[in-house]
């Protein structure tokens, strides 16, 4: 006879983020019922780690599938891909209407998309649902950020909620929007993660090569940063890890390989930057980063052929500096967040999503990578106006990057004369300056192209006049040769 | 009766590049045969801009086929997408063994990887060719970067390198690679364009805001520039745009807005470069500008909420200052060009082409859009070491790039310091820098990913010891928390 459905939810997959997922929902009060396709892992899991919880096993899919209660919610977990699909379509047939598949990997939120559209045609609710914090957020409290078939969530949303990381007295978790929505935030947030830590590498760069201190009081520099406006997760791991000695009392950062892969979330929301047409400049600069990073050979042999400005030491007024360097992070922060939700504002365009920018805010505020005191900021600007339309128009933060803008501009110009790279701060930098400006040199582009390809312009508000109309599309003939047809298959 | 089989060549869509490149060939001796599926649009051109030409038309696929020699010849000039299979689908089933469909237009390398696969198994040729020039070059000699089925070559050789402009007596065209590989290479000139015409509108930016020159004095600059190692079409063509005075006597580029498209070839590189993880940064900044540049609303209404430094007029050295320009402009070309063929070379690796880098230079070197004597440069750089790993391991651009190095950075950081956002130099500079340096601080990046995520890194070489393996994925309890299992499913 069939088994008891005794499980208020499933997991399917016991690496570590799983394992540590259903503990937490254990601790919570919601008993689990744990699977893998190596059924042995879930003896090791119900004899070790999971002793002595209400966590229930399963050695088969009929099994797991019987032992949930109705409507079923069952979360897989199994690397991002066909492992995903293969899941679901074992699981299927032995589903009901109204059950409830949640994948809770890093799919990339296309794949969401198509699966939320053919299990709904099949009568099933699907759930893509960002996951972030690591195995200690998994383990004690994550970002969970869930989106997909609108009725799904009152199902889900207390344990959900439940098992998510709190803030201030709220859960770092709520609905995000439909389809693929999920984990097109978890994507953005990843991708915000990328220039988190680029910007905080760059600054250990500027210590370390420009001001000549040492790992420990480096340390130091950011431990008292994580007092101030920068307070966050990263900047504490980074003194963190700054301060991990190895046995021979050797900095085990100095021992550690500079080259890091990039083939994740990162590259996507940059692709889809890119895709959408929105200058997400920041994201893309980190990702690059890490590109040029992982070419470590090459840059070897580099170093040897070109030489760049000799550093000498510092002469300037430290504090000052140090903190000038506090409010550059802080800026190009701020720009990289404005960035990530002008990029998040046209993807609800172009996907047809309502995104929820306060929400949003808020479960990146505790749980997950990117938590910061900041964003308890962002959230307040999101709330007070929803409908903000640049984070840098909100009075907290226009305000904070006026103040910090002479030495944000002192901090990044001071690294190109000392040869120190700072592509994410200067990035941001240009991204602002540029955002600022009315009138860019893009008509001089504009200018080129209607010479050489016929591709036209638009005339300048308030400069139109009988040949130049407000609206058409204009070709000058330029240099007196060549026709007057503008280009149709040529496009530069 | 079927009619006689006249013409060398046929051409299929009469647009202005069509056009153009049909009188071209006509002009080189060879009879070309013009059809339109508007077939209007054949008697219009006929009875026009081909009256009095050896130029043969048809008004039917069958009527032009029929007109071609064997092997046959065509190359279709059409919007890339859809409507190039539509006319490879009606042109098949009239051709034979061995006849040869050229695509003209500028289709994405991945539909030319696939139109040549399909057609070499029909028994056909195929050949996808980059046409850069515009209306100019098509008239009068473009570039021309065709791939694709090797055997084509033999029998098209002759009418391109014709066709194709002439550099120092050697043809601006030149056999690319193997299937994709023409329009691949022609992407990449596309982005490269997007690039130096990005560098340029910095450099007008500069001297309009920072300098507060008028146009005519920018003109002046760009035209003394034109005499030297920046010696360019798209040089010459900016302080032609610079000079062009409307009906009211006021300058041209100051009546045309400043909102640039990016939805092409440009944003297709930064994509690829992305997708290959090669830090292709200038092209990605540059398409992010006109990404920025298209916000315009958005940038105006910024403007009135944001403030930036107030610019003094400038009390330092002219001269000095113009020419450091000068060399900020050459080092950040210089960085984008050593993008560009790292790239390439990775292309090449990924879809088995065999590139050839000084053929690749030479092609540019005129017709096109960015031919220029520092095409020569590096035509003359590959031919020295076809193997030559980096364009920055050169000697003349080695040379070239220190002795710019110094007035480089005084630009970018004086940029900066005025608020003159220059996203492109600035990103090349900071490449530059970052290529250069053995150690960059991805370490911190790869400690901190290991902390939260189990990540592992690998030890930096010199540093192994019995816990350190060389080669080992290596992963610490950093906090003394967590497991030490490694992260499967997560990656952030």
């Amino acid at each position: 006879m069939a088994p008891e459905a005794v499980a208020d939810i499933g997991l399917i997959g016991l690496a570590v983020m799983g394992q540590n997922l259903i503990l937490n929902m254990n601790d919570k009060g919601y008993t689990v019922c744990a699977y893998n396709r190596t059924t042995s892992k879930v003896d090791d899991f119900l004899n070790n780690e999971a002793k002595g919880t209400k966590v229930v096993g399963a050695h088969s899919v009929e099994e797991f599938v019987a032992k949930l209660k109705r409507p079923r919610k069952m979360i897989i977990l199994v690397k991002a891909g066909p492992a995903v699909d293969a899941f679901i379509d074992t699981l299927t047939p032995h589903l009901e209407k109204g059950d409830i598949i949640i994948d809770g990997g890093n799919s990339h939120y296309p794949d969401s998309i198509r699966r939320c559209e053919a299990l709904e045609k099949k009568g099933l609710l699907f759930v893509g649902s960002g996951v972030s914090g690591g195995e200690e957020g998994a383990r004690h409290g994550p970002s969970l950020m869930p989106g997909g078939s609108d009725a799904a969530w009152p199902h889900i949303k207390e344990i959900f909620q439940k098992t998510a990381a709190q803030s201030d007295g709220e859960p770092c978790c709520d609905w995000v929007g439909q389809t693929g929505a999920g984990h097109y935030v978890k994507m953005v947030h990843n991708g915000i993660e990328y220039g988190d830590m680029q910007l905080i590498s760059e600054a250990y760069d500027i210590l370390r090569r420009g001001m000549r201190l040492s790992n420990d009081e480096i340390a130091d520099i950011f431990e008292t940063w994580n007092k101030g406006v920068l307070d966050s997760f990263l900047i504490e791991i980074t003194y963190t890890v700054l301060r991990y000695k190895d046995t021979d009392g050797e900095s085990m950062v100095d021992k550690i390989l500079d080259s890091a892969g990039q083939k994740g979330t990162g590259k996507w929301t940059a692709i889809n930057a890119l895709d959408l047409g929105q200058p997400v400049t920041l994201i893309g600069e980190a990702v690059f980063a890490r590109c040029l990073s992982s070419l470590k050979e090459e840059r070897t042999r580099a170093s040897k052929k070109i030489n760049g400005p000799s550093i000498k030491p510092f002469e300037g007024n430290k504090q000052q500096f140090i903190a000038d360097l506090e409010q550059a992070l802080y800026a190009s922060k701020i720009v990289s967040y404005a960035q990530g939700f002008m990029l998040m504002r046209e993807a609800a365009k172009e996907y047809n999503w309502t995104l929820n920018n306060p929400s949003i805010a808020l479960m990146w505020r505790g749980g997950c990578i990117i938590r910061s005191v900041f964003l308890k900021d962002i959230t307040n600007a999101f709330r007070k106006n929803p409908e903000l339309e640049n984070l840098l128009f909100d009075d907290f933060f226009n305000k904070a990057i006026h103040d910090a803008q002479e030495g944000w501009r002192r901090v990044v110009a001071q690294a190109i004369l000392w040869g120190v790279p700072t592509p994410a701060h200067s990035t941001a930098l240009a991204f602002f300056d540029g955002y600022r400006t009315e009138r860019l040199p893009a008509n001089i582009l504009q200018a080129q192209r209607d010479l050489f390809g016929a591709h036209t312009f638009k005339v300048l508000p308030g400069k139109e006049n009988d040949h130049l109309k407000a609206g058409a599309d204009i070709h000058i003939n330029w240099t007196g040769r060549g026709g007057n047809v503008s280009a149709s298959t040529y496009t530069a």
